[in-house]
């Protein structure tokens, strides 16, 4: 037993409890096995645990960024002894290179692959839904939120269930906003950098003289998510209702997910053909042209669903296999009737002070047409990248086990 | 035969020259099948047709995006009639509709997709390079580039060879452009919108006091790609050199392809692994925390390499099935024998006015360690999608059909 008694630095800037202590290690060389106070057992490899480690040859620590290159080492890292040192960190010889570095007990039990909890879980449970008439968007109040402090408890607590909100149903509907021209960018900015387009870093919704998108007319348009013309679709998207006087132009979300699932249920073949055809998505416009191909709905590796790709005035002429073109169509038409579907619809009618954000890559949104002379209709939109959301709600994740090491300490 | 002389307009933006006549039409109700003046017959479907017309009740013609719902169709569309008009036309009666609609033959000839050629073959084919020593980047004068007009000739004569050789191999070097702080902006919208993440719109890669990057320290990087913790890193990223005074720093480029084929052969397993395993690319930096789980080589549907996803410095503890811990390792170790291996790269020294653009999902770039007190290096960074650099290319071969077009009316 070594006489270290304060624990050593994790090799990043999270936060990690000790949930359970360690009380007894054994090793080979490529190998450890410690058995946790809670009686689990968690093996890990040597060379794992040497490029993982946290002391400063390994890791530079002004950025928590690994410097080691491991084909500079002598040879495959092996163990000469490992113990428990009066720290409660596991510490280990490594040979031939001849050093001893010190694992964080917390860091260790949270990193645990021999036990390991899916890795790749959505950090919030996905939940589809479905609509109908009546149902309303979540609704979450954010008139604090730009009066907060980033990161302060104020922010988070408005942040904290409108991101649950987004990274599980796939909205969130923030009301009682600023309504100044603009102020989306601040908004949007306390989630992370927005994602600018050819339409600019905040886009304008509302009728315009010489329109480049259907989007700034006043006629209905079709569920869809934006830009499906782009190798990757933003990931989010942020509506921010300015004012909202006209007769018409109800909002209408649906998601995506749950229309694709009901079409595997209700049509297999249908569904099976749109996860297969590869559509050509274009925006010949007239100082842009992007094009890119894709199924309309996307699974990943396990077959799970990965995303949705739908717009219909997107969509340039179908180039694919003859003998495929009228399959396509007849799956196409299957999707459009779910579509008009009332059960998978929420309606709603954006009042000023309203920021809806949704998942772009997996809920559909429309609109009804508007009488443009009946008032004024202008909302402000932005795109941001899942990424964002996904870190801010990292850091909310963080900031709690932060507070619980505090609690633990005091 | 219809009276029509003029010929229709076409549902897109884009120029359409009339590579070859109509000469011969035949229909049924749901295909037509047409004889172009080269001898070559292409057969269309009803329902493609009918959604791809160009005329008011189809298209928006402002937007020039599609306004027809086909499910609000009467029933599938099917053709009464076909003849080829006296522009020279596809002229059809559409049935249950009675709708009379014209399509250009430019047009439909472009999108004959009964004798398709590949519509997703990459717009610049794409070859793989080796590097070696005294091996340099192709290098282009851009000297004009700022004093052009977006879309005019000079900036064409810049842009075309930078776009074709990104394109095609991944990397161009543009030379003897300004080097005022912030002209990267300038630069980078001659392409399209930039992408701004956590590190800003543009990023300064210099030695700073309190790096949150090793990009931002003096010590050496090793062959990566830059933000692999995000869901899609981005496809494009431009380095912009404003001083180079230090000893050391140089530049190193490598083809990610090349690299990745190399090891296909030479060690068929390791490559296996490395397009199996999912890595943990993390970020966990003070106030930000980027997660993302990918494989370090993809392959796209069709088995051919998609993207490279390689940076030891921000790989966070692999979070893996525990048998599979010990190969990953075996593999990225031959991976980075490769790397280190000199064939690969290419080398050169940063002079001020530089700008290398490259694509960040197949080059990996590296840098030597520099000496911080021997003078300045001070490079600015920014990203792009590869979306942008493919619009700004189709815009540049639309001016080029353009021009035919005018020439032959001339």
């Amino acid at each position: 037993m070594t006489t270290d008694t304060a624990l050593p630095p994790t090799p990043d800037y999270d936060a990690w409890p000790i949930e359970a202590r360690l009380q007894a290690v054994e090793s080979s060389p490529r190998q450890v096995s410690v058995r946790w106070s809670d009686g689990r057992v968690s093996r890990y490899h040597s060379i794992w645990l040497r490029e993982n480690a946290a002391d400063d040859t390994t890791v530079n620590p002004a950025t928590r960024e690994r410097i080691l290159d491991l084909s500079t080492l002598p040879a495959w890292p092996e163990i000469a002894n490992a113990e428990i040192d009066g720290s409660g960190a596991l510490c280990i010889d490594f040979v031939p290179e001849e050093r001893r570095l010190r694992f964080h007990p917390g860091w260790l039990r949270a990193h645990d692959y021999d036990n390991a909890a899916d890795d790749e879980a959505p950090l919030v449970p996905v939940t589809t839904w479905r609509g109908g008439p009546g149902e309303r968007p979540d609704s979450l109040d954010a008139s604090g939120l730009l009066d907060s402090e980033p990161g302060d408890d104020a922010e988070e607590a408005i942040l904290a269930p409108a991101l649950e909100a987004i990274l599980g149903k796939g909205l969130a509907r923030l009301r009682n906003l600023p309504t100044e021209p603009g102020s989306l960018e601040a908004i949007a900015r306390r989630i992370g950098p927005v994602r600018p387009t050819n339409f600019g870093q905040l886009f304008d919704v509302r009728a315009k003289p010489e329109p480049d998108s259907n989007a700034y007319t006043s006629i209905a348009l079709p569920p869809h998510v934006d830009l499906p013309t782009r190798e990757y679709h933003p990931g989010l998207q942020c509506l921010h209702c300015l004012e909202n006087s006209v007769a018409g132009g109800e909002a209408v979300m649906l998601d995506g997910f749950a229309v694709a699932e009901a079409l595997r249920e209700r049509d297999p073949q249908a569904y099976a053909t749109l996860t297969r055809v590869r559509w050509r998505f274009a925006n010949t416009a007239r100082t842009t042209d992007h094009v890119w191909h894709a199924p309309m709905i996307r699974l990943d590796a396990r077959g799970e669903l990965l995303e949705v790709r739908i717009a219909d005035f997107l969509r340039g002429p179908l180039q694919t296999d003859f003998a495929e073109v009228e399959p396509a169509y007849e799956a196409l038409m299957a999707l459009q009737r779910l579509l008009r579907e009332p059960e998978f619809a929420i309606r709603f009618t954006y009042q000023p002070g309203d920021l809806v954000i949704f998942d772009n890559r997996r809920l559909l949104h429309a609109r009804d047409a508007f009488e443009g002379d009946s008032g004024h209709r202008w909302l402000q939109g932005c795109y941001l990248e899942r990424d964002e959301i996904r870190s801010r709600y990292r850091m909310i994740q963080r900031a709690r086990r932060q507070r619980r090491i505090g609690a633990e300490e005091r």
